[in-house]
């Protein structure tokens, strides 16, 4: 049985950690947070005392980090991964980070000898729990193969978006149309209600013709529509207006460094950073329904 | 057999009108357009010399016409329909108008005891030839039970929106989304090719993803990406960029006259009104994909 | 000396007629409003019980009503002015309006052998008080002449924009333009302060560069730059909120009708109605600099 | 009198270098186009093999690059000026670069002993070669005072707009406010034109009016409004497209790094990549006029 080095034990890598230790591999985990790592080691896996220590002689290195500075670090810092790391592991950074450090680390590791992925994934703490992550990945297709077993432990859908960095490429343009489409919803839904509609004869309309996008589907803004959504509880819990703003810069990142033209992108971005400017950073990112709702109504 | 009245024989009504005689209803049909009439009358419908003409002594009344000013001076003009009309016919006007208009006429339709429905269709020419039309309808639930089964001769989908004019509130947030998605996913879709990823790519993986939308399920904005769609055929045929212009002015003075915040229907306003501004005001909607192609790209 | 008709003496109509008063002119007055009557009567005018009455058998009437659905009712409605009217009068419409609106009733004045101009003013109340507003007028330059002398009783610049309707059309044009380089000028300032400048010294250096304009010179919005500004007294007073959004809404309702392209004045009235729905309408336009203050900051 | 060392002799900062020549000061000076080299060397400055030649030994070092990474290889690369120069200059840096890097580099600048500005200018080719430039300028007060003779041999106005980076960010924060007017201004002017007015009637009214602005008093982008100006000479010359798309790029970034939100700003740098992307990159920035223009009609 393969052995496995996972560093970052978050609300997302800590689920994902756990997973694998249930499918029956032998982990050595590390992590900054004492409680994070205790909970590994209860399950079973093994702790270690530093980064360099999880990731050394394993066949599979797995990364979970919250931003590009950390992946940065972590991998090509003055004591980085890269220049200590023995052993030959096939390396695969789940974080969500800029495709330019995506491909500057995998760079790296490749004069290194060593194979290396990015696999951002999307289905949240929810997702990372029940096993059911998307894994959107880049890097070579036999790396892809050496590593899809233990995707498959973590994650139900696995995508192969191309070359290193593709994988986050392609996560920061869906989750930019997701953020669009979510804005569109509800700008639609409020432009209704201000009209005289109800929001769920509305909804279920434009669901059902071409308005229809995965908001409508699944995961309706406005609240009392669906239930079991983040706008039926407060937009409390999901996927955060933060972790979406998060996204939405390394889209708008994307857009300067490639001379694109992304102007309901960047929009989005400017609607959801003031969302969170007014105090609503960690509500769910449907919550931006409220910033189209009128004073004094609902929502 | 019930007889019914026709107005408004163009691209739309055309098919529609005959869809009609098809099922063995006795149409009297008018239209400016000799030619229009000449067809109409090769399949047996007859023809009149007037709108009032074909208006009177009918069971129900079927209107499609281009635009908010056509309507209002065809049922409130000097010498409009409710003026002059005899019979109690069941009024169905299916023209894309404003919500404002719409009460208009069925609040006077209504002081003459006329029962009247606003029924604006979604589907375009190859849905109203094909009788697989959505009806969005707006009145009295009693009076749509009475159009009905005429309804679904020309359609599939049948939506009550809710009283007097909802139904083309529904039928603008609609197509505002729709605008907001097709320009949003033709976005994503350039970041992703200018950051080198395969178009098809990148939109099968928002497709089973949290991006997914109508346009990428059915109508990809991409050359090339899916076959049958006008992207495949240089933008030709389909819904023209002018009448999704035309639906987002409607979007927009229902913003204005309700005092609501769309900024994303906004922007794709006046991206849609720049593309058409540009000379592409007669290609599908789809086209605005060439809005952000770099110059001596490809599309 | 010439008899002046004068309707609408609200917080800006009452003001100038005031000013007509003491420059000497008889003054026939009506206001819906009781008390608005009483204090142009204290003054010297003598008040009447109607509208018509203020009207008929005066050399110049004068007009100065909150919106287009006013003046179209006064003008032309079922016993509107322009039926019932005696006499020859010059009429000169103050209102802010729809320029569509400002056409239509001096066409119909035209046909009853009426000269008219619209003249909309900038300036503010306290402009209006002492007797310095801005006037631009459509129509024709005759008509103008004929008016000169009065309107030079109550204002300081008078501007010949063109034609009838004019007038409206230039005054929408530079509100908008005023919008978009105030909202312009509080990201500006806001993108300073949160990289570390002092807004007063961004200010100074913006004002004597390529970034300035007329906020930054005269009406600063950053609390604390200028004295004597709304900034400066919490936004009190001044231009509010609500009133540059009915004007945006003018110039949007012109962009639609002429099928222009104004994506920056789309912008600026999607965030003055989303600052005006968060319960800031009547707040001095200034006051959009707090939409990109960051929560717990200043402003 | 006292040594300089120049680095970096484009469009601008090969007058700027001459300017210091006429004024008597001896110059070092090195870039990497021959061309360049032998027009100062003409003029009587002496000409090094190599950028650490030039900054050898010095009272001053200036230094005057095309972007962000071009700052950061000459002073922190590998073989940087910072690990290798001689002497104690005060080092004046004239790129239009990120707030970041200049931060960077005067650290590092700091560490090594030696005071450091960072002073980008505005003003153009025009103002580089009559010595009119504005300089806006970031570090300690002392340090300027040290450069300020010489700064005022290149330009007219000098702001102090605060520490490290702070000229940077004025810079941006004037350009990105510029970029906003210019479209903004542009809107109107066609607003005002497809609504029947006269460009300079309409010009003249805003220029007088709280619409004014700095394009409306000195650089008005409607053709034939202005003479002397790049819309009056179909947009050639004058400040690029292209420049600005560049500097909006770094207001862009400031906004994403500071978690400001610059919605007008972000649109704006949407507008003008779009219009770089549709071929017009050097042409005068006031060509965004072109997009605002309706196909058929002028401009």
């Amino acid at each position: 049985m393969k052995k496995i080095g996972f560093i970052g034990l978050g609300h997302m890598g800590g689920p994902m950690a756990l997973n694998l230790v249930k499918a029956g591999y032998a982990l050595k985990v590390f992590d900054l947070t004492p409680s994070a790592l205790k909970k590994l080691s209860a399950a079973g896996a093994s702790t270690t005392a530093s980064a360099i220590d999880a990731a050394n002689d394993v066949d599979v290195l797995i990364t979970m980090l919250p931003s590009s500075p950390h992946v940065n670090q972590l991998y090509l810092g003055e004591c980085g991964l890269l220049k200590t790391i023995s052993g030959q592991p096939l390396i695969i950074d789940c974080s969500t980070i800029a495709p330019d450090t995506a491909r500057d680390v995998s760079t790296a590791a490749s004069k290194r000898g060593l194979e290396m992925l990015d696999a951002p994934v999307s289905g949240g703490v929810a997702g990372a729990e029940a096993g059911t992550l998307t894994f959107i990945v880049g890097g070579e297709a036999k790396a892809l193969d050496r590593g899809r077993a233990i995707l498959e432990c973590m994650g139900k859908n696995i995508f192969h978006a191309g070359d290193h960095g593709a994988g986050q490429v392609a996560k920061i343009c869906n989750n930019m149309l997701l953020a669009i489409q979510m804005i569109g919803t509800a700008e639609a839904l409020q432009l209704g209600v201000n009209n005289g509609l109800d929001p769920s004869v509305l909804s279920n309309i434009m669901n059902k013709s071409s308005g229809n996008n995965w908001p409508l589907e699944l995961y309706n803004p406005y609240p009392g529509v669906m239930d079991n959504v983040p706008a039926s509880r407060d937009y409390e819990g999901g996927f955060l207006v933060d972790l979406m703003s998060k996204d939405l810069g390394l889209a708008m990142e994307a857009t300067l460094s490639s001379k694109s033209t992304t102007p309901m992108g960047a929009l989005a971005k400017s609607l959801y950073t003031l969302h969170s400017s007014q105090g609503h950073g960690d509500l769910d990112f449907s919550s931006i329904q409220k910033l189209f709702s009128k004073k004094g109504s609902k929502p």
